[in-house]
C-alpha cells in the first residue's frame, strides 16, 4: 500500500526531508490523543450526517436521479464532501481501530456517477447553468472542487487501495490537459488549491503531464485573455505569475494555497524564482501579518490579509482553513528546506489557532478565531456553517497529525514535534528502527526519546529546539549536549538499541510583547508556556470586566504564575494566575471624557488573573476574552 | 414673513427657550462665517449641478414625460433634492445677498407636477412599483421622503412665503391623515423623520392632525399588524412604543432622528412619559455611546450604535448625519428644558464631527468621519455618494447655525454660541434689542456682547459657560461674576445701552482622557482646545509614523505647548506642538513577536508632536490620523 505522509516529497528532487508513512506513527498517549480521538469517534461521523442533512450528497443524488430535489448549498459545496472523505481516509489509517471505508466507498458511489463522459464532474454547473462552464473562473470554484477531490482520491489509494475516486479524478484532470493551456482555452484557478493536488497528482502517477498543468496554473499568464481585473487579481492570489508576488494580499485561504501549490511546485522542479518568492513571502507573513496563535487575515471584508502589522484583536479574521493553511505551507517548507522555522509556525498555528477551531467536545466550529471578544458578538463556535469549508479541514487535519511528527532523509532521522508516539520505520539506508517518544508535552518539557535500531546503527538524529524555548537541555545517554532554540540539534552517531535521549524544554510561562508596530497591543503582554498561547476568559473573573483587569508586575521581581490543572471543561490543561489589578470603582457613573489625571485617580483593588489556553476559549459559553492583557508595572497604569 | 428659526417652538407649551427668527441673526466675521461663505458660495451650487448629473431630478421629470430616461439613483434619492431646497431656502436668509429663490423655484416645479391626485409623491414607486406603496415601508422611505419635503416646503415659506412645496406635502400628508391610523391601514416610519416633520406643520398650520398622526407614529402600535421582525424594530428604532426605548440602538440616524420627532411632541405635548424617556436615552448616549469628537454610531455594519463603551477609533462609522442629528435633538432638548448640557454636545459636535463632514474647499464630503486613519484606506472625502444624504445635511446645517446662536423665553435672552455677530430682535415683551457680540472664538477666548437696548430694559441674560472651561472670568461693565462650567450663568438687571459683558474663556490645549471601559483609548490622550478636537496627521511627522510617536509628559511639569497660526490649507487655524518621543530604530525588522521587555529596550528619540484641528484632517490628502495619542509619562513608555 502507498502511504506518502501528508505530502510524498520521497522522490522530490527538490525536498531536504521526506515523510515517513502514517501508519508507521502511533500516537500512545498525550495532548493530541484526545483531539484525534473526538475527531475520529464525533466529529467526522456527524458532519457526515450533516453533510446529508444540508443536501450536500443529494446535490449528487439528483443528477444521476436517485433523488428528485432541488440543489442546495453554496456553488463550492461538493468539496467539502471530498475534505470529508480526506479526513475519514486519513483517519482510518490513524485513528486506530476505526474504518470508515464502507461509508466512503457509498459516498464515493454517489459522486462517480455523477461524471460526465469528458470527465466533467461538479454538481453546480448543470443544467441552465452548463453553459457558464470555465466562464467565470474567478468565481466559480469548479477547479478548487476538483482539487480536493483528487486530494480525496489520493487519500482513498493510499489508506485502501481503493481507486475510483482517484481515477474519476484523474479523468476530469485529463480533460482539462487535453482541452487547456496557453494555445487552448485559458484556465485559472479563481480559488488556488488545483495546484498542490496537480502536484501530489504527479508524485502518485508520475505523469508528468499534471506537474506541466499546475505549472501553467501558476504562472499566471492568462491575465488579458480572461480579462482579470487588478481588485481580482489581488484578492484571488492567481492571474499573474505566482513568482512576481511580493507580499501577502487579499483572500487569506486562497494566497496560502498559492504558496502550498508553488511550494509543491518547487519542491519538483527546483526553479530557484519559485524558491526566492515563497522566501520573500515567508518573511512577509512571519514579521508583519501573523497572529501570536499562528492565524492569518485580519479582515472580515474578502476574508482578506490586512496591511503589514495590520493585526487587531476582536475583529481578527483568522479563518481556521487560513491557520490549516499555513501549518500545510509551513509543511511543504520544512520539507524542502529541514529549517526550524518553519516546524515552530506549524508548531504555533497548530496548538492555538487550528486546536481551537473546534470545540473540545469535538461537535462545535469556529470560522473566525478571533483574539479578542467583547462578549456580546455572536457565537464563534457553531455546529454548521453556510460555507462549512472549516469543520472537514479541521478534522483532516487532526487525523494526519502523526504524519507530522518524524521525516527522513539520507542517514538521518528528524524528530519536528513532541508527543508520546512510536515510530517504527526503515529509514534510508533500509534498516529498521523502532523509536519510542515519551512525554506529555506540553504539560511537562520533558522528551525522552527512546531509540531501538535492530542492531547499531551510524545516523544522525535531527532533534528540534522550539525557537520559544529558554534553557533547553539534551542528553543523550547522560552525556549533556548544548542546544540552541530555533534550530535542529544534529546528534550524530552510532546508535545501540535501547540509547536514549532527553530533551528538557521549560514550558513555565512566560511574558511576550508584540512589535510596536501592532497598534492594538500597545502596553499589552501575552501570556506563552510551551506552544500555547494563553487567555484570560470572563467567567474566571468575578471581579470585574477583564478589560478593567491589568497584569501587575513589580519589578525588578521575578514574574510568578501560580499553576493548576484546570477543569475538565478546558480538558484538563494547566491553567494559570497572576497578581493583577482591577478597577475597584463601578466606571459607569463616571461619564465618557474627562481632564486627563481623573481616570487615573479612580482606585485599583487586587485580584487575579487567570489564564487558560486559548484554544479553549468558548467552551464554557461565549463570554468576552482577550489573550493580549494590558500590564501595570509597580501599581501604576 | 414667519421666521421659525430652526424649530419654531414660540407657541410650544413645554418650551423654555424659544428661538429667534433666523433674519435677526447676522455673523459678522469668525469661525463659522468662512464656513457658511463656502457653503453659499460652491457647496449649494454644485451640490444642485451634482443632483442634476447624477439623474435625482431628471427622476421627476421623466414622470411628467419631459425626460426619456430610466429612474436613477437610491429609492429615497428624492430626498438629496428635498434636502437641497431647504439648505437652499435657509441660505437665502442667512447667506447674505445669495438668493436662490429663482433654482428653488425650478426645481419645486419640477417636483410638484409629479404629484399624484391622491396627494401621494415619490419617483420610486410608481409604474411596476406601484404596488408595493406602503407594502414594505421597513425599507421603503416614502415616508422619509415626504417629511424631509414637509422641511423643504416649510423653509421655503419661511424664506420667501412660497407655497408650493408646502402645498404639495401637506395634500401628501392629508392623504396619509385620511388613510391611515390605528383603525385604518397601518403606517410605520420604517426610517423615521416625518415625526419632526409633521410637528413642525403642526407648528406652521395649527392644524392638530398632523401632530396626531405624528403621535401615532411614535406610539409604534402596529408591530402586529406590519408583522415586524425584532431585529426590524431595533435597526429602525420605529415599531414599538418610543417610550419603551431604554437605550440607543440599531441604526444611529434612524435612531437620532426619532429622538428629534419624540422631542418636538414632547415640546408640543409635554407627556412626561417622553420626558422621561428622552432623558433615560440622552444619559445612555452621552455617558457610553458618543465619541469626542460628537459622533455617533459606532459601527459601520447596519450603520449602527454598538455597546456601551465600544467606541473603536479606526472603525468608527460616525455618520455625518448622525453627528448632525445628534445637534437637532439636542437643540430640541436645549429648547425644552434650558439645561446647558445640551449645548455642550452641540458645540462638541459642531465644531469637530459635522464640521469634519465638508472639506474646508467645500467641494468634498465624508460620509464616516473616523477617529484614526491607518493611511491605507479609500480616501474618506469624496465630491458625491451613491447615498448621497450627508452633504446637504451638512449645507442646510452649516447656513443654519446663526438660528443656534441666541434664544428668547419671558424677559429672558439666552446667548448659547460664541461667535462674531449682530442680534436685532424684539424680546418677548415686544422690547427691541440689539445686541453686538465680538470674538474670535474659538481662536481666542475673549467675548465682548455690548447691549444696545432702546431704552433701559429689565430681563436676565443667560451666558452659557461651556463644560469644558477652566476659570471662566465674567465681568459685566467691569464688575467680575462668578461663573460656573456647564451651566447658563444668569445676569438679571435693568441694561442700558452700552452696557458690556466680557466673558474671558481659557482655550489653551488642554489633555483628555476617556473611560476606561473605552477598552481603545487605554493609555492614550485626547488634546482639546476650546471646543475643538485635535488630531496627529502624519503629514506633519517626518520622524516616524504617528502610531510609534508618543506625546512625552515630564511630571510634575505642567503640560507645555507652544501654539502657532496653521497654514491656509488648514483654514489658517491655531495648530500646537508639544514634545514627544519617536522610536529611533526601523522597526520592521524586529520580528512580530518576542519576550517581554525587548522591544522596551529599543531607543526612543525627541520629536514634536504636532496637533491639528481634527475637523481640517484629510484636507492635504489621505493619511495616518489620530486622536487618541498614546502618552509617555517621564520618558517611560
Amino acid at each position: 500500500m502507498l502511504c506518502g505522509g501528508n505530502v510524498d516529497t520521497t522522490k522530490s528532487p527538490n525536498a531536504r526531508l521526506h515523510p515517513v508513512p502514517l501508519t508507521a506513527v502511533r500516537m500512545t498517549s498525550g495532548f493530541w490523543s484526545g483531539r484525534m480521538a473526538v475527531s475520529v469517534s464525533r466529529s467526522i461521523p456527524r458532519f457526515l450526517s450533516g453533510l446529508e442533512e444540508h443536501g450536500a450528497i443529494d446535490n449528487f443524488r439528483r443528477l444521476t436521479g436517485r433523488k428528485s430535489v432541488e440543489r442546495r448549498g453554496e456553488l463550492f459545496s461538493d468539496s467539502d464532501i471530498y475534505k470529508w472523505i480526506e479526513a475519514a481516509a486519513i483517519a482510518s489509517q490513524s485513528g486506530g481501530a476505526t474504518d470508515f471505508a464502507g461509508l466512503i466507498e457509498a459516498v464515493v458511489g454517489e459522486i462517480v456517477a455523477v461524471q460526465e463522459p469528458s470527465g466533467y464532474l461538479n454538481t453546480y454547473y448543470v443544467g441552465n447553468r452548463r453553459s457558464l462552464r470555465f466562464q467565470e473562473m474567478h468565481r466559480s470554484h469548479e477547479l478548487y472542487c476538483l482539487g480536493h477531490m483528487l486530494q480525496a482520491g489520493i487519500a482513498c489509494f493510499r489508506a485502501f487501495g481503493a481507486a475510483a475516486l482517484l481515477e474519476a479524478g484523474i479523468r476530469f484532470a485529463d480533460y482539462l490537459v487535453r482541452d487547456f493551456g496557453p494555445t487552448k482555452q485559458p484556465l485559472l484557478t479563481g480559488c488556488p488549491e488545483l495546484e498542490m493536488a496537480l502536484v501530489e497528482l504527479f508524485r502518485v502517477t508520475g505523469e508528468r503531464r499534471y506537474i506541466e498543468l499546475a505549472g501553467y496554473l501558476l504562472s499566471g499568464v492568462e491575465r488579458e485573455r480572461l480579462g482579470l481585473t487588478k481588485e481580482q487579481i489581488r484578492y484571488m492570489f492567481s492571474g499573474v505569475p505566482f513568482t512576481s508576488r511580493t507580499e501577502f494580499e487579499g483572500h487569506a485561504v486562497r494566497a496560502l494555497y498559492a504558496a502550498c501549490g508553488a511550494t509543491d511546485y518547487w519542491l519538483e522542479t527546483g526553479d530557484t524564482a519559485y524558491g526566492a518568492t515563497l522566501e520573500r513571502l515567508w518573511r512577509d507573513l512571519t514579521s508583519s501579518k501573523m497572529y501570536i496563535t499562528g492565524g492569518v487575515g485580519s479582515r472580515a471584508e474578502d476574508e482578506a490579509f490586512g496591511e503589514a502589522y495590520e493585526l487587531p484583536n476582536r475583529t481578527a479574521y483568522c479563518e481556521s482553513c487560513a491557520a490549516i493553511a499555513n501549518v500545510m505551507w509551513n509543511w511543504r517548507m520544512l520539507l524542502a528546506t529541514g529549517e526550524a522555522r518553519f516546524a515552530d509556525i506549524m508548531e504555533r498555528a497548530l496548538y492555538n489557532n487550528v486546536n481551537a477551531g473546534m470545540s473540545l467536545d469535538g461537535t462545535l466550529y469556529c470560522y473566525r478565531n478571533p483574539l479578542q471578544l467583547a462578549g456580546w458578538e455572536t457565537p464563534v463556535r457553531n455546529p454548521w456553517y453556510q460555507t462549512t469549508c472549516c469543520p472537514p479541514n479541521l478534522q483532516r487535519t487532526f487525523v494526519s497529525l502523526p504524519g507530522y511528527l518524524y521525516s527522513t532523509s539520507a542517514d538521518e532521522l528528524w524528530v519536528h514535534f513532541y508527543h508520546g508516539s512510536r515510530l517504527d520505520v526503515r529509514l534510508e539506508s533500509r534498516e529498521r528502527l523502532e523509536l519510542e517518544q515519551k512525554t506529555d508535552y506540553p504539560n511537562g518539557g520533558r522528551v525522552e526519546l527512546i531509540l531501538r535500531p535492530e542492531k547499531p546503527l551510524e545516523f544522525a538524529l535531527y532533534l528540534r529546539i522550539p525557537a520559544w524555548s529558554r534553557d533547553a537541555h539534551v542528553s543523550v545517554n547522560d552525556g549533556l549536549i548544548e542546544a540552541e532554540p530555533g534550530t535542529y540539534l544534529r546528534i550524530g552517531r552510532v546508535w545501540r538499541p535501547g540509547d536514549s535521549i532527553t530533551l528538557d524544554l521549560n514550558v513555565e510561562p512566560r511574558l511576550t510583547e508584540a512589535n510596536p508596530r501592532v497598534r492594538e497591543n500597545h502596553g499589552k503582554v501575552a501570556v506563552e508556556a510551551g506552544p500555547i498561547v494563553y487567555c484570560m476568559e470572563q467567567v474566571d473573573h468575578p471581579d470585574g470586566p477583564i478589560f478593567d483587569t491589568t497584569l501587575s508586575v513589580a519589578e525588578p521581581e521575578p514574574v510568578c504564575f501560580d499553576r493548576a490543572i484546570g477543569p475538565e471543561s478546558l480538558g484538563g490543561m494547566p491553567v494559570f494566575s497572576h497578581r493583577g489589578l482591577v478597577i475597584a470603582h463601578p466606571l459607569d457613573a463616571e461619564g465618557l471624557y474627562r481632564p486627563w489625571g481623573d481616570f487615573s485617580r479612580i482606585g485599583l483593588k487586587d485580584t487575579r488573573v487567570k489564564l487558560i489556553p486559548y484554544f479553549a476559549y468558548a467552551n464554557r459559553g461565549h463570554a468576552a476574552m482577550q489573550i493580549w492583557i494590558r500590564m501595570t508595572r509597580n501599581d501604576s497604569m
